[in-house]
This record gives C-alpha cells, structure tokens and sequence, in this order.
C-alpha cells in the first residue's frame, strides 16, 4: 500500500501551550523628547527575559513610535503584570502568545494566538518540529536503517540552523539517493501529460531548462528556491521535520513553503509515509511558480495567522484538500494539481478514475470534511480555477471570527494588521496609487 | 569653502555607450511540445558569448514562455542578426541595450536603453562606478595621504565583490576614522532640530536606539540596512565610487540605494567633495525609513528605466533638487530633507537663512534648472509634502516620452513592463484583490 | 390551490422576431468638417423609415462622433445593404436587432439582440405586451364582468401613452377597488412580522408614513416611485400587461420596474393569476428601497443586455427564483423575500413551513430549475445576503457567451458599451477619482 | 467699453442671512416597534412650521431611520429649543442652515450652512434672485423699454414655478428676438474656429444637427438640455436673474446649470450686461457637453456645498477664472473656453491677443485674485487640460475648512455625506463592484 504521505504535513499538534509561551508585545508611544530612552528603561526594569525589542516608526499620521518586544511567558500573570507596568505610558497594547488565552482578566488587554510579523519570525519555528528526521516510525521503511538514519540527521541539520535570507546549503547526494529519486521521476513523469493540470504542465520544462530537473539527480533547494522567487515571490525554507498547522500554514502567508530536504528510503521508492523532497519537488514546486496558485496559497496563509485553533483546524483541512490533493476542473476535464496526488504514482491514478466522489469546492462545506491520511481520500473537491478558489477561501476567511484584516507588505517582508484608521487610509491611498498606474498603461496599451 | 559634496553622485558619465555593449534581448515563445529546448538550441547556435539565459513562465492568458537572453553586443550590427534570427519563431522580441540606437534600421526592433529588470541585475553596476575610491582628485583632502587610499581601496573591495542578496560586509573602523564621524555627528545633530525636516527628526532616535548611531563609531550598513528594510523595503548596498546617473537612479527603482561605506580624509572632518559614509548615515539614511519619501524616491527611480538619455537628465536634475538639495515646507516654516543639506552644517544653515531663492516644487521647471556642484546652490525648490511630491514627479513622468508603463513587484523583485492586456488586466485583478482587503478592514474597524 | 400570479411577468414570447423588426445601428465618423452632415445626407438617402437619428459626441479620445439611427427593419437584406452603405465613412459599425440573427452572412457586421440604450428607449416597450388588461383568460376572476374589464381597459390607458420622464398619472381607485386592496393588506401585514425579511419589515413602516400605504386605499404609484428614486434610484413604470421577459429584465437594468396599475377582481381578493398593484406595492415595493436588493435587481438586468435568447431565459429563470420567489437567511431563520411569495397569503404561509425544498442559491443551478406558474414552487432558493447574491450573479452574469461588458451611466440614463479602449481608459479614470473620493472621506471620519 | 456680462452671475449676496432662514435638521433614530410614529409626533408637537418632513431608510448597517425636517427658523433661540427636544431619541443630529451661526453655543449642535441634498431641494432657490428680469439698472439698454421689460417678466415667470423633473416650457420666440440671436450667432461663428477650444467646436455641430442651432431661430432650453443630459447628465434650469454665488455653485453639485431664458436688448445685440440666453447658448452649452469639462464643474459645486462664506468667495473666484474667462493651452496654441469669452466678441479676441497677462491655473493663487466685472479681464488662468483643472479643484476642496467629504449619487439625485464609517464602506464596496467590472471589460477588449 502506499499514498497520502505529506498527510503528516498537518498532524495536529498535541500540546502547542507549553510553558514558557513564546509572547509578543506590541504598543505604540508618543514621540516626545526622551519617549524612547524612557520607554526602553521602563521595559528593561520589567525583569523579564527579553527576547527581542525593536522600536520603529508607526505607520499613523501622529508620528507615534511602535515598539516589539519579545518573551517567553512564565505563565499568564507574567503577562498581566507586563500589560500592566506599559499601562502609564503605551497605547494600542496588543499582546500576541497563548499564555493570555487561558487566563484572561479585565486587567488583561485581549489576547490573540501568537502570530510571525515579519519573515525573519519564522526562523523561531525551526526547533518545534513535531517529529523529527531521526526519530522515524516503526513503520517507516528506513526505520532500521542506522545509515539512512544518520544521514537523514546530517542533512536536517542545516534546516536546524537555517535563518532567514540565507542560501540553502548545497546537499551533495549520494548515488543511492539520486537513483531513488530517479526512479519516482521517470515513473510520475509518464503520467503528468495525462494526469496533472495545465499549470503544472506549463511550468515542469522550465524546472528542467532551469533548475536541473532530470532522472539523473536531486535539484537543489535553492536554484529551485531562486526560481520560484523569480517567478511569483514564492521561496522555499529548509524543515527538519512536521511543524504545527499553524506554523506551517502562518508560512504561506509570507510566501514560504517548508521544505524537505532528505529523500525517501532506497528500498521503496515509490512510497513514503511523510513528505520528502520527491514530493516537495515534483508535486508542490511546479504549481507555486503559477501566479494564481501562489495568490491562492497565500490566502490560506493570511487567514491562519493569529487564528482561533479550531479556524486553524478548518484551514489546514482546506489546504488538504486543495493544495495537497486538490483536482481542477480545464476544459472538459479533471485534473489534478495537488502535491499529494501529483507525487503519488498509485493515488494520481486512482483520483482520476471515477471511483471516489467529487464535490465542487466550497471552503465552507471542504472545512468540515472528515479525512484519512494513511489511505486514498474517499473524496476529492474539484475546483473551478485558482482564481475562482482564492476569491472563495477570502471570503471563507473574512466570516472567521478574527477582529482584525491583515495584508502582506512584499517590501518590508512583513505582516501589517489594518487595525486603525490611519493604516487603513494609507493601504487606501496605496490602491489610488495603483489606479493611476494602470491608467497610464492602460493608456499606454496599443 | 565646503558643501556640494554629493554633486558628484550625478557626475554625468562622458560616455556610456562604450564597446561592447550590454544587451538584453527579451521574446515570448508559444507552449508546445519541446519548444522550449529548440529555442535554447537556437540561440546557443548563435554563437556569441552569452552571460544569462533564463525562461520563465509568461504573465498572460495564452500559457506561453518569456526568455530573457544577456550578451555584450560588439555592435548594432550584431544585434541585428540576434533579432533576425529569433523572428521565425519568437513574439514580442524587446531589444533592451544601447548598441541598437544609433544603428537603428528597418530591420531591427525598436530599442530601448538598458535597464535592470531584477534586483539581481543590479550586480553588474558595480564594475561601472565613474571614479573608483583610489584615484582621488587632487584637491581631494587625502589625495596625497596613501595611508588613507590604502583603506579607502581596502573598503571599497567589499562594493567590488558584493552581490545582490549578501550581508553588507562589517567594517571594523578604525580609531581615526571613529573620530572623524564623531566631529560631524556631533556638529549636525545640534543642528537637526531647528533645521531637519519632522521625518528627519522622527526617525533619528530610532536610529540610535536600534543601529548603534551614536558618536562613538561608525554605524554598520549592514544594520542600516536591515532597519531600512524593516521600515520601508528600501536597502542599502555598497559602492566603489560614483555611478552614472541612469545606472544610479535605476537602483532607487528597486528601493536599492547605493552607498559608499568609507568616511573622509580626517584633516577635514566637516569638509567632503564627494559622497562618503557620513553623508549617507546622516542624510539619507533617516529618510528612507519614511513610507511616505520612499515612495516619493522609488517614483524617480521607476521613471529612469529605460528613459531617453535627455530624460535622464531631467531626472537626475529633479533627483539633485529633491532628494539631495530638498527643501520642504512644514507648517509655517522650511525645513531641510536633502541629504546633500543635512550632512553639510554650512550649507544646511545657509538654506534656510533667508539669502537663496525659493522656488515652488514643480517637476517641469525643476527639470530644467542648472546648478553648480562646488558652490552652495543659489535657489532650492520647496516641496509641500513628499506624497505631493510624488504625484508631481509621476505626472512628470507620464509625460515623458517612453512608449511603456512600468511597475515593480516587490514579491519577485523585479520590473513588470505593462505592455500587454494580459499583464494589465492581471494587474487589474491585483488591484480588485485589494480593494476586496480594504473592504473588509474598513468593516473591521472600531 | 392559487397562488402563482406574478408568475406570468415571465410567460414567454411566442415570436418575438416579428417583422419588421426594430433595429438600431450605431456606428461613429470622424470629426472633419462637414463630416457630420455629408453622413446625415448619406442615411437620409437609404430610404428607409427611420425613427431615431441621433449623433453624439464619442466618449473617445479620437473626437469623433457617434451616430445611433433606428428604424424598422423589413428584412434581414435591408439591414445588410444598411450596413454596407455606411461602410465607406463609418466605423465601429454595430447592429442591434434581431433581423440580422437569421440572415448573418460575411458581408454582415455580427448583430447583437436588440436592447435599450437609453432609458427613453423603453417607450417602445409600451405596445408589445403579450397580453393586454381587457383580453382576460376565461378562469380569470373578472373574465366575465364587463364593468370589471372596461374599468382595466381604463387604467392601462394610462401605460400606453406614459413616457420616460412624466409623472405617473392619478387613479381614483374606486370604492370597490380601494376595499379590495384593504383585505389583502390587512391580511399580509399580519404576516410580515414572522414572515417577511429584515428588509421588508424596515422599510414598510417608512411607506406608511412617507406614501399613504395603509388599508384605507390604494396609494398612488407616482408616490411610491418618487420615493424608491429617493431611496436607490429604482423607479415604477406602467405596464399594460406582461411584457417579454426580455424587454422587462432590460428594465431593471436602468432601474426601472414595470408595474401594473390595477387591481386583482373583488371577488376573490385574496387571488390573482396575474400581477396586480397590490403584488406590486406590497410584494416588490419595500425591497427595491434597498439599496443591496436595488444592485442585485440591476445586476440581472444589466446581464440580459443583448443577451442570447437562451440566457434570457436562464436569466427569467433567476429572476423568478429570486425577485420573485426568493427566500433568504437572516440569523438562524430562512424569511421570505421574493414578492410573490410576500402578496401571496397561501405560499408565504407555506414556503417558511418546512414542506418544500430549500437549497442554497448558486445561479448556475437555478437556472436550470424548471418550475410551475399556477402552483405552489415545490422548491425555493436560498440566499445568504444580497450582496452575496449579487456577486453570484454577477460571475455568472460573466460567465455568459456575450462579447462586451456594460455599464449604467446613472447621469446619462444610458448604457455604456465598454467595448473600446478608450471607453475602458475613462472608466478607469472615473474609479480612480472616486478612489480619491474615498481616501478624503475616510481622512475625515472621526 | 462693454463685455463681461455674466461677471453679475456672481454678484456677492448683500446679506444671505434674512430671517426666517432655511433650516434643515437631519437626524436618525433607532428602528424599533412604533418609534417612526413616535419621532413623527414629537416633531410636530414642537409647533413650528414645517416644509418638509421626511423619512427614509439609513444606510447604514444597523437599520435605522433617518428624518429629514425643514422649517424656517426664525432665530438661533428656536434652532436650539428644536436640537435640544431631539435630543432624547435622536442621533447623529446635523443641523444645516445660516440661523445657528452667529448663535452658536454649548447647546447647539455644530451648525453647516444649509445646502441642497436633493436636487428638488434646488426648487427653493427660484424665489432668492438678486436682481429680478424687471428690475433692470438705469445702464442696461433696455431700462427705458417698457415693452422689453414686459416681455422679460412674461419670460421670467417660467422660471418663478418651474420645479424639478418638469419640462422647461417652450418660449415662442418674437422676430425682433430671433435677429438679435441672429446677430450674435453670426458674430461669434466666425471665430470660434480660430478662438474656441476644441471641445467648443466638437460639439458646436452637433448642437446644430441636433437642437435646432442656427442664425434662424433660438433654440429652445428643453431640447438643449435632454441633448446635455444625453451627454454627460447635465441639465439646464431656467432661473429669473441672478442667484447668490452659494446657490448657483451648489447647483453645479448636482450637474444643474441655471440658464436665463431671455434674450439681450435688441438695440445693442452684441453687448449685454448680464447673462442671457445667447450667453449661455453659445458660451455654455457646448462645454457642457463634454465629460471632462462636466466633472470639472461638478467638483467646483461639490466643493461649494456646504463650505464656509470665504471659501464660497474662493469657488466663485475660481469659477469666474474658469468656466466664464478660461484659456487652456491646446497643442502650442492658448485657446478659450469661458463661456465669458466665448460669448462676447470684444473679449474673446483681446485675451489671445497676447495683450492681457496669462498665468498657469492653480487654484490656491487664482482663488486670491481681484477681477473687475464691467471690463475685459487683465489677466487669465491658462489650465493644462479639464481632467487636470479637475484634481488641482479636488485638492484644492479638500485644503478646505469643511469637516466632511461629500459625493454625489447619481441614482438618487441627492448628495450624500460620507460622514460614517457605513457610508465610507458602502461607497468602498461600490468601488470594488466597478472594479470587477472593469477587469471584465478589461477581459473582454480585443
């Protein structure tokens, strides 16, 4: 038997609360003469275990500074008393972490899940990965392999400290390992002219003219990472092993796949239970080179970030059923454009046959839907256009009960919440910007 | 005497058109089975010596593929073969590169200057610079100190090496070169608050807060840089000396500045005929984390790609007047935004004194006013507010002669020629995608 | 039993290709002098019966002219030899009409059905009614009272000499008619608060109060449309009878509802087989002062424009699932919306009842939905806001195989073809402008 | 000697402050179980005299109502007693209308002076001329004719009861009238190839193919102004003499231009003192006709509405050194298009003589200028081109003092103000709507 093995890609995590809970505090000051110095005294008084503390200018007509600060929560009432000591002199007091959520005062401004702000934020992911490379299940073909252990450690080693704006290190594979890889290319690559969609089919030459797509060995991260940056903004981060859905999923709102590195084991290389760089490479990479499907992505992203855990559990379940095993309606046909389908020669078939259900895609009902990841999906949602499902996860997203918007700033790599007037009027003026651009193409067109 | 330092920052280049030239030939060619691999076959048949080829999924409706081909043209003649030899199967072939305009024929594609289309292409700046830090002037203060040209060539190897994406290298200044810095921070910042700009003085202690500015030494690029990226998107990245105007306001397209990194002769602390690191640290730098003057920056950058020589020079005029020698008014008095007046203590003085002419901000007139590089300027241009500035700048800009719209996409880094429906409509789309965003935060707003 | 009247609002035209065949062509010259009278001489001499000339000055920015000429056309030979004889000096040469559909040859520019430009166009609708007041179906409660079908006769008068623009004339409803009137709206009113939606109930009190609505007596159309113009800019118009669901569709396009003026028989004032002005005042009324409701109805409109004869009655289709017999959801509650379920005592009682099927309104399946006119609808769909509602339509609406995008210019009360560069050009200038609009308000709010 | 008629068109009102003064109160209440009825009975148990009272669905989210009330206030005192017995039920009270301003106290609600929110609302304005048809200066050259004074009164009483949405009745025309109209006509034919801007002369002969232009007889108010609203949705209104500058501004608002009916003195058919119909025939009409020119004008009445007595002194400066004495530059010549200019023979040559001063058109300057009203004007406002002109008034309008932004809605014919956030989310929704329809047209180009 076989499939369905980047299902692991969202198993839920058991406890993600764990003391002590990374926090984020994030307020603004007035600019007056010494606010600043002040302000970093006051904080630096607190006692407390400061991770980071960034002051910036606020995007607001009142010249107000923004200040981010960064700790590891004891517990809740550590939270409370550093609410607190900002009281006298700090406004719009946002704290962001999960210690709040379960001990949540009057005292205590509102509290929502912990949340990256910036994509250098996502370098604090890398040492929660749920399983790691070396600790494989007794069921894992490479489980009693201590060489295929030892080197699945070496090369997870480099996502351990990876930090963003780095190359990926260059992995000399071995001859094994490109043959493995070998054998899944040549045999998947008979069936994406009959199987894959349009988009996948369109970008898979330009992964071979560019990136060294080939049997004869594994391309590298980062060529294929410089690629999709070239291409839609999308790039890939090396991962040890399966982060949370809400880490991984809070990724995509930045533009950032999670990336295996390791390959599969040589004694079967048509099966995996996890996803690998097999499946990271020929299922996934191809369509975030789409500019469609990387806006369709990213919308998940965006909608996962601070997130109630139960929306997170609707969203990844979302991405499930689109990004990993999602078929698309072209022309008269299905086909299908999800990673987990594309990369599985036995479930790539099977989607296609007219054997299992196919519902049209709706984020409301495909959130609700019970899955297996050990076998094929009984059921698949089919999607009109990547467009089309984009426009329906925000809407899916807006009825979330979030009290905030958020949009992604590809120029500072950062996230802004649209949580006052004033940011809001520029994101406007932003859009009025862009109008008289596309007037003057527009007139410019011939 | 003093001042007028960064004139040479637009030292006009005597010719730029010297042999060979670099010429970037962009085409579409239409998906079908292999098309890819013949027309790479076609153009390594042509036998000249090519410095990048890349295809790449096309932004348009009819799934086609966009090759990007570089090589150093020997002559138009030259050029005109390339493009006769792509017409049988490539569309919408653009000559981008200078070897074309003057051997302009029947034959050959309309041409347009070089210009930079990802950030990556800003790498080839860097062996262009028109005056390199080792051959000073002769009344260049450190002219006859070889102690001082050592290091300055030391320094400016970092620039000659640099590639896009990379750290900017730490410096480890020296004891004298920390004391020169010290003289001139010490002297300006008594002056910022009657005579800088409120963006100026805003941002300033941040500045110290988090990038180590300070009399005590110099501060790094490397986490300017990263602060401007924070704040704005806009980046630093060192240069040797000074480069043409095309190739230095094409940087500002991308949010890219190019800064020197080494400081002036330290006989002459408050004295510098040419652009150097205080300059920058002082004047530019607490600017370019204002959203409002980077975007006002980035719009004269956008303008300069691909322009008329002429228009160049127009530009660079309005670059000279604004971002260098600025003046702008606040509430009921003028206040200094030009870096060439905050890092000048006699010519900042002198701006506001009453004794230069002051003249509305308007691009046109601006466009043609001459000015001295050695001398205090004799009349400064006043800007109302920098968003006002950029709409003029972008009027002026639409007037100017250059048969396509622009815009930069700041997810892939790179310049998106308008000059198709499918890019326009696309960008149409993105544009809807966001007033979809506004929609829903305005109705989340308090 | 009963029910069902408004049903035949939508009773399809036998043939509506009658010869002759009103037809409009609109073509444009360019502006040099004399232009415009050589091409007046030019149509004047076709020798055909004409009913409109108009020239106007195009919305271009080549300063050219746009004629629009209308006449009956006899055949499909005369619209070809029409079109031919302007080929010389016209361009952009469009033929609305039907005459033209069967008879397309090369020679013939490709002909659109015909629909109303301007709002003054719908006078023509005035006498093309399928079935007039006096010719009563023999189950018509007022088949056999004369009395009852002169006094018809009488009132519809009125819909046959009405133009665009007049007041609607005063009925003094009779003593009999203004107590037929009172046993419906005291019987309906008692149901509107358990029945009716949001909408409805919020608006009807202002009907009371604003427009003489109440059992006393009928309250006068010319009230009620000043009010809706007030309210959306909806307006009432009298109809003789049932129009083709094209020419009433093409009516909400502008805006404009056709009404019928006279009242259901009294013998059976709790039944009518056909709409009447108590369907109209109480069913359709309160909702078109919505402004939500006001869009969706427009938006159906708008897409009927020229549409195939096979997508009017897709959209006749949505149109009676919908205005007509449309439910929604408010809170955990479905509420009846559609104006035939809200005058009609019987099936307001029972769609609510959980008897009949309910499914979720996506237009592509309602438009398939057969249904019944003289019984109760055994299914109804269900909308989850208006707004949501009109977005659907709307991707539907684009989905259709028609060839150019509208417009409703509300300040010219005409139809805008955006069938041209320069067309699409000022439209995006107009929203662009209104973007300014938007960022000021939004400056301003407290 | 002579020219410069319609400088009396804005004529400084001596004192538009006379009690009783037109007071509107608009307010909204909640909507809940008889509360409509409730708000009813407390307004008129306040014993004033009401002109209006009107109620009507809020747009906004919640549901409420909003009421319109107009009275003539007879002092501050009662403005207040009004406010304060809204007080208990009532929110969002604006009180609109001169009474309240120089009683402004704690008490009352901040007061704006009173303006039109519905184009009926322009129906007060007939009975507030400055100077009536009969009363004519001891210089006007028809004072001593007591048959032209009689004539005029006769003509002037279509305007006295003329009210919104009614056909501007038919003036029959004398011969004696018809050859000063000829007079004129001929006159000023002959120069307009050489002098009018090109806007005038693309329409010039459509208004003669169309509504009856010509030496022979003066066209009739009504035809011209279907043919305007056909154009760009403006209309004519015949008015008796001159209105305050307020007045005649805030018709502009709603695309309403007041149009004297009468004619000149026969005895001096190439001078008159005031505006008249060759006036506005010749001057006017033709630019009224243009879109561009149109959405200039509106932003000038839009501007008006509301605005403080100094800055309505701005906007009629502006309007004189525009719409009456307006020169753009066309190409490398300077051309007119005030209708001041274009209707006076004298004034038209002189100001492209190259005698009169000619300075580029920014609003903040031309507001401050002086202009004499009895002789040609000694310098002129040269505007770049109508789309222009429009965003330097729009920026200008917004740097003034008024607490609101306003736009107006076509459908309804009634200016709203967007001065809640449901209103800024509405209007930011129907942005979005034109925006899908924009990237549909935009799909659908060739």
């Amino acid at each position: 038997m076989s499939a369905a093995a980047p299902a692991s890609h969202l198993h839920k995590c058991a406890d993600s609360n764990v003391a002590p809970v990374k926090t984020t505090v994030h307020f603004s000051i007035t600019d007056k003469v010494g606010a600043l110095d002040d302000c970093l005294a006051a904080i630096k008084s607190m006692n407390i275990s400061l991770t980071r503390i960034e002051s910036r200018p606020s995007k607001t007509a009142e010249w107000d500074y923004d200040f981010f600060v960064d700790f590891n929560a004891v517990d809740a009432e550590q939270v409370r008393k550093v609410a607190k000591s900002l009281e006298p002199f700090a406004k719009q007091v946002h704290i962001v972490g999960n210690a709040g959520a379960s001990g949540a005062t009057d005292e205590l401004p509102e509290s929502t899940p912990w949340f990256p702000r910036k994509m250098v934020d996502l370098d604090t992911f890398a040492d929660k990965v749920l399983e790691m490379g070396e600790e494989l299940d007794s069921d894992h073909p490479g489980a009693k392999d201590p060489v295929y252990r030892a080197r699945r450690a070496e090369i997870t080693k480099i996502a351990k400290t990876y930090k963003t704006g780095q190359p990926i290190p260059h992995v000399e594979y071995t001859e094994i390992e490109n043959q493995t890889w070998a054998a899944v290319f040549n045999k998947l690559t008979t069936m994406f002219p009959s199987h894959a969609c349009r988009e996948h089919q369109h970008v898979f030459p330009l992964l071979i003219q560019n990136c060294g797509y080939g049997p004869q060995q594994i391309p590298q991260l980062e060529v294929v990472s410089k690629f999709l940056k070239d291409c839609t903004g999308f790039t890939l981060r090396p991962v040890m092993g399966l982060l949370t859905s809400r880490d991984f999923l809070n990724g995509l709102a930045f533009r950032v796949f999670h990336s295996t590195q390791y390959i599969r084991h040589h004694s079967k290389p048509l099966y995996t239970p996890e996803p690998d760089v097999c499946h990271e490479l020929l299922g996934h990479v191809p369509l975030f080179a789409n500019p469609d499907f990387a806006d369709f992505s990213q919308e998940i992203g965006l909608a996962s970030l601070g997130a109630a855990d139960e929306d997170i559990e609707r969203l990844a379940t979302i991405y499930w059923f689109t990004i990993e095993f999602g078929i698309c309606r072209q022309g008269d046909e299905n086909r299908a454009y999800g990673a987990g389908l594309l990369s599985s020669f036995g479930e790539l078939e099977y989607c296609l046959s007219g054997k299992p259900e196919l519902r049209p895609f709706e984020p409301t009902k495909v959130a609700q839907q019970k899955y297996p990841i050990t076998e094929y999906q009984p059921v698949y949602f089919v999607a009109e256009s990547f467009k089309d499902a984009q426009m329906r996860v925000r809407e899916f997203a807006n009825s979330l009960n979030r009290p905030f918007s958020v949009r992604y700033n590809a120029y500072t790599e950062s996230i802004e919440m649209l949580d006052s007037k004033e940011k809001v009027v520029r994101y406007a003026q932003s859009i009025k910007t862009d109008m008289l651009t596309l007037v003057d193409a527009l007139q410019k067109l011939a």
